[in-house]
């Protein structure tokens, strides 16, 4: 092993200095990737100095996701002590089901669920798991809505036609998990947003009325913190009235912005969050650790056991139900997603998880003010949000971000609302400071002035 | 990063040290964790001498799974190649749901993909992806065959009282899935086995002929390539044929022992695998890369499409669906679980995947031999199997089992069949040689020797 660590740091070291030098890795058209790397797998072994240089060649070639040009995703950037888990948890190597097998990995994967249950406010008893991802944790929540509308499903199977709720501009995992759990996607009902993003309460109680009266039997309610492209935040409080009034589980996906549960500052934003039955965030996004960083409470523990747990002589030998963590999972052999996130709160406190979300705010900010006052701009989005939509010169977005990613200027996405298309900036990589957002622009800016592309307007025009 | 990076090094060098000295960490009962480590988690940052202390007394608290006392799992050992890859993954950080922003680390995972569907006999248009752990495999599998069977369910949900088939000795994810499903697990039909283990075709057929007699709908049969305790082989052309006969989807979890797909000398005992539907394995168990590495193939590139492909504007935004890996998976954000097993196969070659494991089947063929020579020992299971199940003077295997760990003397656990209880050797960790696997015989001779539990037998007696 100590070779192969050795390798390692040589590798590390190379991309991150090549990271300082290069933020973007130029990319390769996916057509020429078996020509520009030896990517092929053989029956023989690679010799050590080929091997060596192949695997350079291939991380030196990756994406880019650590760095100051990189705005692409829900995620980015590279938090040094949630690394520093990460890797431990590779070295390590314990599968989370058992505690005989986990030991106290098992403890701090508790500690984390438990602190976040007692953050929102969730009663005492309230449990909650780690799911590879935020589709996933949806996932979990809507199959305990599911089972706790009728336990009988679990065995005889679905019989009802249940329908369930969510906005228009909720996360796509929604209809998919519907269809994954057999209630079907024709069982969605996607409500209405207003200008903001927001799901519209008094659609949602109507659309409910309306399924009750056909003989649907509406069963679950998924409200978001942080809409995938406007990071808006639907209203907890209202929602929760409507759930409570017709007996609907409430999910909070706050799979991008959930977060803001850690900021005194934004935490209004899920003002009622105590409310819901259930709650998913993704460290590994605002909170910036490696993938997948994906947490999911309820107050229900009763049926987070009912909905996932199994007997299984073979596997649980020792310790109680309380912790050997495999009864309430969707997986059996499961990787250790905790470390990384409780390696990075011990390091810098629940007030340094509060910084971390507050920069993103601020820098968030920045990019807006600097669009606002500066007319070759139009803003889409609004405050409170870490999602700056804007359009530049009316230049069609995707136009414009796919012309920045072939010319490896900057890694940036584009998203819709409302039939307007937009470049969605993310604000989330909190190693950023205001020079680096500014800098963003000034690379766009500095792009199409010189990209005889985009000097023509009749492309352009809408 | 590179204050923690050196962090990472210092740690690790003392974990590898460790585990060579004592390659058992002595467990901690879970009520004394609080006392014993600082896990508990604050508002304020810790100083950075306290961080430093308090992550290493924590990793070399935690369970070790890659020394030469762990034979607890379906998994062991660290392959160091395979480590390095997940070290360098944790640090490039990409989501392989699109080229965009994996670039050729979706190559690489595609490269595994096609090389696994050529090997096993697929046609050349086959696909697949990695799934987070054999149960999610398993899901992925049953899902394309129930919307295969009847593509309405993804839109209008279940309606029918559909059937499946797998054996009493199958996963436990089985009925797990089948609940998720929405299918239900009173419809999971548990076909008996034979004294081996292998489900009994002839019991199938008759439970489909019965089923079908009574108006349900059968649609899936799950075989096993390695059953968790046993290690058993299904007889895959039996059952393949039985398939074929009902028009059934065929699965082949071989999430255990599913790598034998490697190896000239073991491949026969999944002989006609290119007749199922699809199947899976784990990486992570015979090929010995961290957790979790889990392939699953289809010869229905469609049907996996069909399942898991949702459209999303705001990710999907360059290159095609065939690169952009979110349209075939169940989670949306994704962590690389390719490099790893990439980083390997490069490294050794189909060959030394081979080596790997045929030297699981020696290292279980030495354990075999060692107790059919000793009459101290009880034999339960055969040939071609690397779970090595036996009982030792008639001692109650969770007795043992049990005491061995509290003592910190060996990680090992236990298993039934035909209600026969017995300790159940796995001789998964390549880095093992007889040397190892006899010490293993020789530390629970010594243990029952000097522990006065074990000197009276009236304890015993069956």
């Amino acid at each position: 092993m100590l070779k192969d660590l050795a390798l390692f740091n040589k590798i590390a070291n190379l991309l991150l200095k090549s990271e300082e030098e290069h933020p973007i890795a130029n990319p390769i058209p996916p057509e020429d990737l078996y020509d520009k790397l030896d990517i092929s797998l053989g029956a023989a072994p690679a010799s050590e100095t080929f091997f060596e240089k192949t695997i350079e060649d291939l991380i030196l070639s990756t994406p880019r996701t650590a760095t100051k040009l990189f705005f692409n995703q829900l995620f980015g950037g590279r938090n040094s002590k949630a690394t520093l888990g990460d890797l431990l948890a590779v070295l390590l190597n314990n599968s989370m089901y058992t505690y005989k097998v986990a030991g106290p990995q098992v403890g701090i994967e508790k500690e984390i669920l438990h602190k976040v249950c007692d953050i929102i406010g969730y009663p005492k008893d309230s449990d909650g798991t780690f799911a590879p991802g935020g589709s996933m944790s949806n996932f979990m929540a809507m199959l305990m809505a599911r089972d706790a509308y009728n336990s009988s499903i679990k065995t005889e199977g679905v019989t009802q036609k249940l329908t369930l709720y969510t906005s228009a501009e909720s996360h796509y995992s929604i209809p998919k998990n519907a269809a994954f759990i057999g209630v079907g996607r024709e069982q969605v009902r996607h409500i209405e947003t207003n200008k903001n993003g927001q799901m519209i309460s008094e659609k949602l109680e109507s659309k409910i009325t309306e399924d009750l009266a056909n003989g649907f039997h509406p069963f679950f309610v998924n409200a978001t913190a942080g809409t995938t492209v406007l990071g808006a935040f639907d209203d907890i409080p209202l929602l929760s009235l409507i759930c409570r009034k017709f007996n609907l589980w409430l999910h909070v996906d706050g799979a991008y912005c959930g977060s803001v549960i850690f900021s005194s500052k934004y935490k209004h934003l899920i003002t009622g969050l105590e409310q819901a039955d259930s709650f998913s965030f993704n460290a590994h996004k605002m909170l910036g650790t490696p993938l997948t960083c994906s947490i999911i409470v309820t107050k229900h523990k009763k049926h987070l056991y009912d909905s996932f747990s199994n007997d299984a002589a073979y596997l649980y030998q020792t310790d109680g139900d309380d912790y050997n963590l495999g009864k309430t999972s969707i997986q059996c052999g499961r990787r250790n997603d905790a470390l990384k996130l409780w390696v990075l709160w011990k390091s810098v406190g629940t007030e340094g998880l509060e910084k971390i979300v507050d920069h993103q705010f601020y820098l968030a900010k920045i990019a807006r003010s600097y669009i606002k006052s500066n007319p070759d701009y139009t803003l889409y989005s609004f405050d409170d949000s870490i999602s700056v939509c804007f359009n530049y010169k009316n230049i069609p977005a995707q136009t414009l971000c796919t012309a920045l990613y072939k010319n490896a200027e900057l890694m940036v996405g584009f998203g819709t609302f409302n039939n307007e298309e937009f470049v969605r900036l993310v604000t989330i990589n909190t190693k950023n400071t205001e020079k680096e957002i500014l800098a963003f622009f000034k690379a766009i800016e500095k792009f199409v002035a010189k990209d005889p592309a985009f000097q023509g307007t009749e492309v352009f025009e809408q």
